[in-house]
């Protein structure tokens, strides 16, 4: 696992200023472009998850990627959270900020069964804006929200804060910088 | 297989006048919420691709839920097709028609080796634009596209003649209305 958490951080690279100057953007690209790295990542992801798994939750766009191979590997459904106006019946919606603006996410009302031991996976934490969006989204559907994981934790933007704020207490990260 | 088609037909859901009057929408959310639906619509997939694949190429946003463990499943690399403004390094673009206005889309130039076997996944083949604008973008970077395959063809929008056009000349529908 060791080893692997360093091939899968050293495939993840940094693109400095994007999408603006001085930001330095990690480019998950050549870890997926990799079949070792891509594998090594889902395996991860699926061995941190708390026994079984009846639902794997991904976010628009990039979080599917990661999510819906972990789903296929545990046996579990894929349910995706998306953008105002993609998903085609009721949904509910969660707002949250972001530096200019807010963003809201939508699930279909009747996505997950009510009690059902669910995993949010997604690529990276970074604000938590996303992730805490869909906490709350999965708390109007009375899910058991059993464990949230990323690939790469950001932790100088301290996502953790709206994690613990959202009730989240299972959460791992398998590389953080 | 037989079976696993009509297990997977039966779990992609008409939803009517979504996004506008008129228009059925097919709905592939019931078939991702099903463990047993998505993993026969993954493996239906595998096995229609012809010999060994390089790397998968799955494009925004329903694209990556199946190209992503599909790629994995071939043991391939996986490369997304996205909207622009969302690949960070250099991309090559290209430009196609919907109903009202033109879409975009962008790949990374050195997102795949030249002379690669790709396997292009999408949820649906519509009108084929996207899919078309995928093999051109293929083009531009020399890799081999030796198969499209998707979850299900609309053939009523002959999107066959798009493919046609763009040279694709081998292609797989799990399930056609």
């Amino acid at each position: 696992m060791t080893d692997n958490r360093e091939l899968i951080s050293s495939l993840i690279t940094d693109v400095p200023d994007f999408p603006k100057p001085g930001v330095v953007f990690k480019d998950i690209t050549p870890l997926l472009a990799s079949p070792e790295g891509f594998q090594a990542a889902v395996d991860a992801i699926v061995e941190a998850a708390p026994g079984p798994i009846d639902v794997v939750v991904g976010m628009e766009a990039r979080g599917f990627i990661f999510a819906a191979p972990v789903a296929v590997a545990l046996g579990a459904g894929f349910v995706p959270v998306r953008k105002p106006g993609k998903l085609p019946r009721p949904v509910f919606e969660e707002a949250f900020a972001l530096e200019y603006g807010t963003e809201t996410l939508t699930m279909h009302r009747d996505a997950i069964k009510p009690g059902a031991r669910v995993l949010v996976v997604d690529d990276v934490l970074a604000t938590g804006g996303t992730i805490g969006a869909t906490a709350k989204l999965l708390k109007k559907l009375d899910v058991n929200l059993v464990h949230v994981a990323v690939v790469m934790e950001l932790s100088f933007l301290d996502g953790r804060r709206v994690l613990d704020e959202a009730g989240i207490d299972s959460f791992s990260a398998i590389t953080t910088v």
